[in-house]
C-alpha cells in the first residue's frame, strides 16, 4: 500500500507547471474538443468520482457531455451499487471505469477525486485516505468539512495537493470563492442566510399554497430538492455545517457544529405564515453569524424566523440560496443562487476542478484560524422573531 | 535598464514558495501585527501604489490601518504630486518612501505595483512598464484592462507575475472573482448588470427626488461618486469597459470597446421617471450581454432601461453595483455591492493583493479568447423598453 501511495506522490510530481496551460478565463463552449489542450498538448486533469448519488450523476453528465471543460478528463467512477448503475448508463458513462472498490481509486491514475457521497462518516475518511494517495479532493460533503476541514486542508498542504469544497455550501451560489478571495480585502462583520434549500423550498411552498409542512416536504422530496429523511434540512443541521465553513472564511474563526445554536423549522405551521403576513412578512429559516473582533465575541445560529416581505430573504423562494455579507470597508454584498440540486452542486464541483486543474503544482496553505472567546447564540430581540 | 529588470526577474525568483506560508482564510483582524509572518518567518509581500488618488488614499490607509492583511507592506507610493500629497499626511503614511518618478517604482524592491490613476494611457504604459520590471501588478482602471487586457495578460504570464483587475469592475462586489472562479463550472448564457455606480447614484436620486439630472450630478460629485467630469460615467463608456471585461470572463470572448452599442444616460430628465411610475417601474443604467455560443452571436449594449418596480435592478439604489447571471446549468445567480467610492474599490484590490501574495510564484495562465461572429447591439424589444 505504501508502495503505491509513494508512486501516486512521485507520479503527482511529474506535472510540473509548464505542462499545464491552461486558460484563467470560462472557456467552456469555446474547447477545440477533448482530447488534448491546443495550447501546451499537455494531458487532461483525470478526474475520478466517488459517488454516483444525485450529484455524481450530475456531475459526471457534466463532464461527459458537449459543455465539459477541456482541461478535464472523467475516468474512473466508485460506487457501492457500482455494477447496477452502471448497466442503467449509456454510452459515455458506460464506457468509463466503473468500481465497488474506493481502493481502486485510489492505486488508479486519476489526480484528482470528487467525494459526492453522502454524510460525514466514512466521507471523511475517504478524503483522508484520498489526500494520503497523493490525490487532489474536490468534496460536496458540509459535513465532512464542518467537522474536519481544518485537519484535512492541513493534510492536503503538508501533501503538496488542493482540497476544494465550493460544492458543499451554496450549490451554484458563488459565496465560497466570495468569501475565501474576493472579500478577502474586506474586514468582514456579519453574515446572514438561507443556506438550506430543501427548508426554503418547503417553506416557501407553504408560504405560497397555505399547506401543511408534510405537503410540502412531500413535494420537495419529489422535486430531490431533499432526501426521504429531511431530517438534517428542516433541523437546521445542514445550514448549520454550512454556516460553520463560512465562520472559518468570513472571520477566520474553527466553530465546532455543536456550537451553533439550531432551533427546528419542522414545527411550522400555516397559521405561522397567517401571522407573518399580517406583520407584511413570511418566515425563512435564516443562518446567522457576526463577529465582535475587539471582543472576541461571535454569535451564531440557525433558525426559522420571520422576515419583511421587501427583504431579500423573502424574494427567495423554492431552492435557492441567498447570503448578505457586511463588511467594515465595502458595506454590504450580497449574493443568491440554485442552492440545491444536482447541476447547481455540479456547477461548484467543476469550478473546483478547472482551478485545481489550472495549477496543479498549487500549494494551498491551510487556514489559521482562532477560537473565539465567547459564543453566543441568538439575543432576546432575534428570538423574539424567531418562529 | 536592462540590467535593473533582470535583477528584478532574478529577484523575484528568490520568493519560493516554501517561504510563503500565508493562510488562505480571511485572517485580518487575527494577525499578530506587522513585521512578519508567524508560521514561517518570511517577509511579507512589498506593495508600491501609483496614484494617490481617492482609491490610493484609501488602499493607503488600509494597508497601515489596524485591519492590514499581514502578508502585505506598503513601502512606496508614487505621485505626480507626491512632496505636495505627503506634506499632509500623517503617521504612518508620511513616512514612507514617498516618489513623484515612476522609475523609482520600478527600481525599487516593491513585489507589486497597485495601478490606480485613472484614464486609459498612460496607464496602460505604466502596467506594460511594472509588468516587465518583473513587477506583479494590480490594477483598478477598467480602460486598461478593457482595451489592453488579454496582451497584457499574456505579457504577466511570460514575466511569470500576475496582473489581477478585481477591483476594476464592481468594486467590493466581488463579480470577478465570482465569474473568474465560481461560475467557472458552468456554461453562461447572459449577464445583465448594474455596472457604473455614478448613473446610478444619479439616476435613483432623480427618482427619489424627482430632480433634474444637474442637481443629481452635483450631488454625485460632492460625494464623490464621479469625477467633476461625469461623461465617462453617464454615457455609459465605463460601464461599457466593464462589460468588455466580464464578456471575456463569462464568455471567453475578445470584444473591443468600440463594438459595444451605448446610449448615453445624459438625457433622462424627470419626466421620463414618471412615466416610468405609471408603468409602476423605474430607470436604470443596465449593461447586458448574452452569448449564443451554436450560432457564435454576442449581443452586447449599455443603455438607460425601464424596469420593473419588483426587479432586483429597481431596489439597487445610490452607488450599488448589481449583477444577474444566467448559466445554462446553475441557473440565475445575483450579486450585489458597493460600486463606488475609495473603500470598495480597496477591497477589491486588496483582495487581488492577498490573493497573489498567498502564493508569489503561481502563473496564471493568460486567457485564450475568440471572437464572436457575429455581434449586435439592442434588438426592437429592448429598444422599447430604452429611455
Amino acid at each position: 500500500m505504501y508502495r503505491c501511495y509513494l508512486l501516486h506522490a512521485v507520479s503527482g510530481l511529474w506535472y510540473s507547471r509548464s505542462e499545464v496551460a491552461l486558460n484563467s478565463f470560462q472557456t467552456s463552449g469555446n474547447s477545440p474538443g477533448p482530447g488534448s489542450d491546443p495550447r501546451s498538448g499537455s494531458s487532461r486533469c483525470r478526474v475520478g468520482l466517488l459517488g454516483f448519488g444525485t450529484i455524481g450523476l450530475a456531475l459526471s453528465r457534466r463532464l461527459t457531455g458537449p459543455d465539459a471543460p477541456p482541461s478535464l478528463q472523467l475516468t474512473h467512477i466508485c460506487d457501492r451499487r457500482a455494477r447496477e448503475k452502471q448497466a442503467r448508463q449509456s454510452d459515455p458513462l458506460v464506457n468509463l471505469t466503473w468500481t465497488d472498490r474506493f481502493d481502486d481509486l485510489l492505486t488508479s491514475d486519476v489526480d484528482i477525486i470528487v467525494e459526492a457521497v453522502s454524510g460525514s462518516e466514512p466521507a471523511s475518511d475517504y478524503v483522508r485516505a484520498a489526500l494520503l494517495a497523493g490525490k487532489s479532493v474536490v468534496t460536496a460533503s458540509k459535513l465532512v468539512i464542518a467537522h474536519h476541514g481544518p485537519a484535512l486542508l492541513t493534510l492536503a498542504e503538508r501533501q503538496g495537493r488542493q482540497l476544494r469544497f465550493g460544492a458543499a455550501v451554496g450549490g451554484a451560489m458563488p459565496i465560497v470563492r466570495a468569501l475565501a478571495d474576493g472579500l478577502a480585502g474586506d474586514r468582514l462583520l456579519s453574515l446572514d442566510g438561507i443556506l438550506n434549500g430543501a427548508s426554503n423550498a418547503v417553506l416557501s411552498r407553504m408560504d405560497e399554497l397555505g399547506c401543511e409542512i408534510d405537503e410540502a416536504i412531500a413535494d420537495a422530496c419529489a422535486r430531490s430538492y431533499t432526501d426521504a429523511d429531511p431530517s438534517a434540512d428542516l433541523e437546521g443541521v445542514d445550514a448549520g455545517a454550512k454556516l460553520v465553513i463560512l465562520c472559518a472564511l468570513a472571520f477566520g474563526l474553527r466553530v465546532a457544529p455543536s456550537q451553533v445554536e439550531i432551533r427546528t423549522t419542522a414545527r411550522i405551521r400555516p397559521e405561522d405564515f397567517r401571522t407573518a403576513r399580517l406583520r407584511n412578512g413570511t418566515i425563512r429559516q435564516i443562518a446567522h453569524a457576526d463577529y465582535d473582533r475587539d471582543r472576541s465575541s461571535l454569535s451564531v445560529w440557525v433558525a426559522p424566523m420571520f422576515v419583511s416581505r421587501a427583504s431579500l430573504f423573502a424574494r427567495v423562494t423554492g431552492p435557492q440560496n441567498a447570503a448578505v455579507i457586511v463588511g467594515a470597508y465595502g458595506g454590504e454584498i450580497t449574493v443568491t443562487g440554485a442552492g440545491a440540486g444536482g447541476d447547481a452542486a455540479a456547477v461548484g464541483a467543476i469550478s473546483d476542478l478547472v482551478a485545481i486543474a489550472r495549477d496543479r503544482a498549487a500549494i494551498v496553505p491551510a487556514p489559521v484560524l482562532i477560537e473565539a472567546r465567547e459564543i453566543s447564540g441568538l439575543s432576546d430581540h432575534q428570538l423574539a422573531e424567531a418562529v
